[in-house]
């Protein structure tokens, strides 16, 4: 049987945490993958977990993505995540209360906000406990134009790696979804003079798209097989994979969507091999943890926008990588990742000494070596004293 | 199969964090039962545990043991424990670093001391990384005195509740394991007048107690059966079974080993029924704890005294509730243990709406809600900018 370790030692993650409170029915578990650049960031998602296992499983295979996640935006962050194991029609007050209990208690090793069946309010409530939440104040807009914008980006790396252009001026662009972030897109590209194809199931944001930026609206199951520059998955996770990838006409694949590949082993190597240019979908939709990020330290505009244009150097460095040492660029993504990480480890150890440092000087000025809380609870029982020969001595 | 969330609900858990470092190959589990009353307190043992089910289920029990010990000593202290899953001849200064270390990110929820394989020299270098481990310097003599002088206060407690006696002119003492806490235990006794009967392993120990406190010296196997008032076992646990109980002729079970009971519960019960008044080890041994916490708290001998009046006038609260509920004195002990943590929950609100107040005013006061570690690690490329549609805008 594979134990809890294995997991630990073969992904390398720091720490697992198990938060328990029988009262208010909380069960979350808190996983910390690596702080070598920085504090643990990941959202905490809500979901009733067949098991044990199944949770135990997402969770550290989310936050091990979220450290890759980070290091190729090249944001000073580790990478975290949480899942509590309830069903939504379960949700209290009192749960998320005691939930922001245990990630105030890691008193900013671990910084968390919304996902799967968290909405803006359970996020408030957990920020009534603990500072190490991000999201407590939406700002306007939310992640979407800042992701939207980092997709433009990556576009815009690939065109300029692929045929050395710089602009996208004619080229002829297929967004599936037209959420938040493809509709935001839709506008960059049209304004950046692309030709726009566009999908979604309803029929109101299709005709919105086609009415305000002239695109043409294909049918869901048309979007993969059209005879266009670059594909944008902005939509559905698990799109690429082997029934779709033989349809494919695309030279670019460049989307908002998260976990693209069905497969990312095997459908990355079929990319490659279709000679087709995929952004791994981690990069190039940093935009939301810029954004989440940004909150989190003050948001400024300058900021955000600065960090966001790192999305375009990343891009190129890692289609670079890809092509020198011929492997996937979702490989080449990893070993980027895997090199800031590494190089993070020395800032790592001069936070510490740091940290030492401070301790140090703090304790050579006081006598207690640590005060400890509720110190004054103690009972005493002086009336005892007499009836023992501890008084008597 | 029992899942952990399964034994969390089960036993009453807060939190379980599972640590992990793969270059220093630390496989650590800390678990906090309880923190109602205080930070959780517990020693850390280093063993090559045959799995990892063996180390949880190790680390869930002895946790939970001492929420019970604190409670019942009556300090203002949690329920912890760590274990170290690791071969005594693997362990290395850099083990021990990265342990503190993450006794260190707890921040005092958690405070950590010497167990089974760990040297003083051990908890100095976890020292190094955290304040929040005792024994770092050794104070002169250790626990033994104070555990010696508790186990005395417990002998009292009984005789005051069996015989309505006050003092132990006369009474006859058997003492099992000559060890410090057993030795120190026989000096007090014979300053108290009482006439001793003694056993140990080691021959030169019991000729220093016959020579100085004028013991009677018996062989190993004929400690149980001696006509005593008196029993106190302080060397090995597990020395009360079915096959001891009913050789025994003492009237009282008074001593300072761990784990004196066989079974709690079965062998709780045989001597109940054979009218044998038993102090429960963790309770009358709580000497050690209390030596530990002041070491904590800054040494000073009155207020350890003064503590350890405490176990007189617990003793005797358990042993009225074990007549009246008609019980055995170990469920007793536990009833009262959870009376004290129960009622330590409403501290625990009163201290976490504190530091809420705390946190809100500090809030109030800056501009940014949190700040980052490794916030200057951020690397920019401005020259990455003038590449980009973002610098245009």
């Amino acid at each position: 049987m594979t134990t809890l370790f294995d997991n630990l030692t073969n992904m390398g993650h720091e720490q697992v945490l198990f938060c328990h409170d029988r009262e208010n029915n909380l069960k979350a578990i808190i996983a910390i993958h690596n702080t070598n650049l920085g504090a643990a960031m990941g959202a905490t998602r809500l979901l009733p977990y067949a098991n044990e296992a199944d949770a135990l499983r997402d969770v550290l295979r989310l936050s091990r993505g979220m450290t890759y996640k980070a290091a190729c935006a090249n944001l000073p962050v580790g990478g975290g995540k949480a899942v509590i194991i309830a069903r939504p029609e379960d949700k209290t007050d009192e749960l998320f209360k005691a939930y922001g209990r245990f990630v105030e208690s890691l008193n900013g090793r671990f910084i968390t906000g919304q996902d799967v069946n968290l909405t803006p309010d359970d996020v408030r409530t957990i920020g009534s406990e603990t500072d190490y939440v991000v999201g407590k104040e939406e700002r306007s807009g939310g992640p979407a134009p800042l992701t939207a914008m980092g997709v433009l980006l990556g576009i815009k790396a690939a065109i300029a790696f692929k045929w050395q252009q710089t602009n996208l001026q004619g080229m002829r662009v297929a967004v599936q979804g037209l959420g938040n972030v493809g509709k935001n897109l839709c506008q960059h590209l049209h304004e950046n003079g692309a030709q726009l194809f566009v999908t979604d199931i309803d029929p109101n944001r299709t005709a919105e798209v086609q009415r305000l930026y002239g695109a043409t609206v294909v049918a869901p199951d048309e979007i993969f097989s059209l005879d266009v520059d670059v594909f944008s998955p902005c939509a559905l996770g698990a799109i690429i994979n082997s029934s779709t990838i033989p349809l494919m006409r695309a030279s670019i694949i460049a989307g908002a969507a998260n976990n693209q590949l069905e497969n990312e082993a095997l459908h990355g190597k079929l990319l490659r091999e279709n000679n087709i240019l995929y952004c791994p979908d981690y990069v190039i939709n940093a935009g939301g943890l810029i954004n989440v990020y940004n909150e989190m330290i003050g948001y400024e505009e300058g900021t955000a926008l600065r960090q966001l244009n790192n999305i375009y150097d990343t891009l190129l460095r890692i289609f670079g990588i890809a092509r020198q040492q011929e492997i996937t660029t979702h490989e080449a993504s990893q070993k980027l990742a895997e090199q800031r990480i590494e190089k993070g480890k020395n800032q790592k150890e001069g936070r510490r000494k740091d940290k030492e440092k401070e301790r140090q000087s703090i304790n050579s000025l006081k006598k207690r070596p640590i005060s400890v809380p509720g110190d004054n609870a103690l009972e005493l029982h002086p009336s005892i004293a007499s009836k023992t020969p501890v008084a008597n001595k």
